[in-house]
């Protein structure tokens, strides 16, 4: 609710590209698919073993969130894993077997997330209920204790509310040269990112706290690196340097009276390369997301059953 | 939910013309919010008399749904409207001082609406949680038991799920020789269109009836013609059989060669012109909400308790 909520215009800047062209995360999602897939099994055993039966007794209309769903096949899959792991829990409840409930799924994104697509490409047979639910996850965007199970997937949770404001600011001694992110960066700048991390982390588990039902259960996919790991090590940094280096040689050809215009094509061009950027009109939109695509390597996966 | 409902293709497939631009709904809506302020105080006192207090007493979140909330402000002017009475009622209500809901309005419409419009122009400091809900209002959207209150305008409930099939066949002995409504018809013609509106009603009573709570309150808002007022006479017949012949003549047109492209849309048109219209494809909203402006005459107030 936004006349009680904190809400930051930044939470609002980066839905996922709308729209079901080339370049579209409708089309191009197969590493979130893949993550999808991976999870599934863990999300089953979370139900199974996890999940309070009190909750399905006790709920005429079992809510799911999907948080962060953007658009596209992959919240489908992912909210249909869910919805037949309850059912699968159901049946294998002889009590509960004559008191199943309806299921109601909220599929949350950003505000200017391609909200119009995602409900002409909802599955016709769906055995759940749809609402769309627009706002960042970072503010309060359900009612209090109006959720049973809250999912967010790997292309979600992990977005900040935004870049850390010092990195992005010349004067400061953190500021980040231009970078597009903190591999290879100074450690105030890691550690400018990290305090974000911390803070939107608090800030949506707070928020969740009071949205979840008492014994509900919330499930995050959240991409990550083993324990021991430098973060600088590994592939994509770099890549990410490789890339970075690209869009700010492009940003410097913009710089140029007669390159203006071309590099602002440009840079959408690159923008829209990478298939599931944002559209602020800025590339780094995109290439945030490019960025968390490839940071795969390790899936946390955190249970937390009663919140509150 | 499509797996039980009872869905029709046809009901998906006239929602009001969206966007933000000239002819857009979001920026011709000045009928409709003229019939939203003169229905406020109606709704008022239905919310004062007739709302079971022990409804408000055992909800701690009050699930209101707007059906065929379309886009633009009228939306948001009638839910303010119903929150702020019922935020009156608890002020009366000593007992229930203490125990004041959270609000969730779920503003629904076709699925192919502009819910993207809808979200972006959500109001700032609204004193609610907000979610949208595709699908036609003649099929179940909501689980059962799940509202509170339901509000449908003298835009929206007005529509059939579409023409009556027997009315656009040119085999039929109620065809209506391509007209677009039945005023001045034949009573063949305006029978067709009274039994698909009955049916109609019919079906939005049933599903209604099971996703609003025991002791819930619905405010339909419909247009009408004073008792014995033959339907043929008032200014709207005189003004549609104008549009209707303008219409067909641009079909008519259409049958030359030269003409057939533009011709198939604006065939179109026609078919889609009129509330109880048939057809698929495009429309032109503007024309649309014409003549939902022009067919305002009388408004009728249900309000039903406990439907279930």
């Amino acid at each position: 609710m936004e006349a009680e909520g904190t809400r930051n215009e930044l939470n609002e800047q980066h839905p996922m590209k709308g729209g079901d062209g080339l370049y579209s995360y409708a089309n191009n999602f197969e590493i979130q698919r893949a993550a999808s897939d991976a999870t599934k099994q863990l999300i089953n055993m979370a139900i199974a073993e996890k999940l309070d039966k009190e909750i399905l007794l006790n709920s005429k209309t079992f809510r799911i969130a999907d948080l962060g769903c953007s658009v596209g096949p992959n919240t489908f899959f992912a909210v249909q894993n869910i919805v037949e792991a309850l059912e699968s829990k159901y049946k294998q409840c002889q009590e509960l077997n004559s008191q199943i409930s309806e299921f109601l799924v909220l599929f949350n994104d950003h505000t200017t997330n391609d909200f119009n697509l995602l409900f002409t490409s909802l599955p016709q047979n769906r055995p759940y209920y749809a609402a769309g639910v627009p706002g960042s996850f970072y503010d309060r965007l359900f009612p209090k204790a109006s959720l049973h199970f809250v999912h967010s997937s790997i292309a979600a949770i992990l977005w900040l509310s935004g870049a850390p404001k010092e990195v992005m600011n010349k004067n400061s001694p953190d500021w980040n040269k231009g970078r597009i992110h903190y591999l290879n960066s100074g450690a105030q700048v890691v550690r400018a990112y990290k305090a974000q991390f911390v803070k939107d982390m608090e800030q949506f588990l707070q928020v969740r706290a009071q949205e979840i039902v008492y014994g509900g259960l919330m499930v995050l996919i959240i991409s990550g690196i083993p324990n021991g790991t430098h973060h600088s090590q590994g592939l994509q940094c770099m890549t990410l340097d490789l890339l970075g280096s690209c869009l700010m040689g492009l940003v410097r050809k913009g710089e140029t009276e007669e390159r203006r215009e071309m590099a602002t094509e440009e840079a959408r061009t690159v923008q829209e390369a990478y298939p599931t950027m944002g559209g602020d009109g800025l590339y780094t939109a995109g290439l945030r997301n490019y960025l968390y695509s490839i940071c795969v390597c390790v899936y946390i996966y955190i249970y937390i059953d009663a919140l509150i």
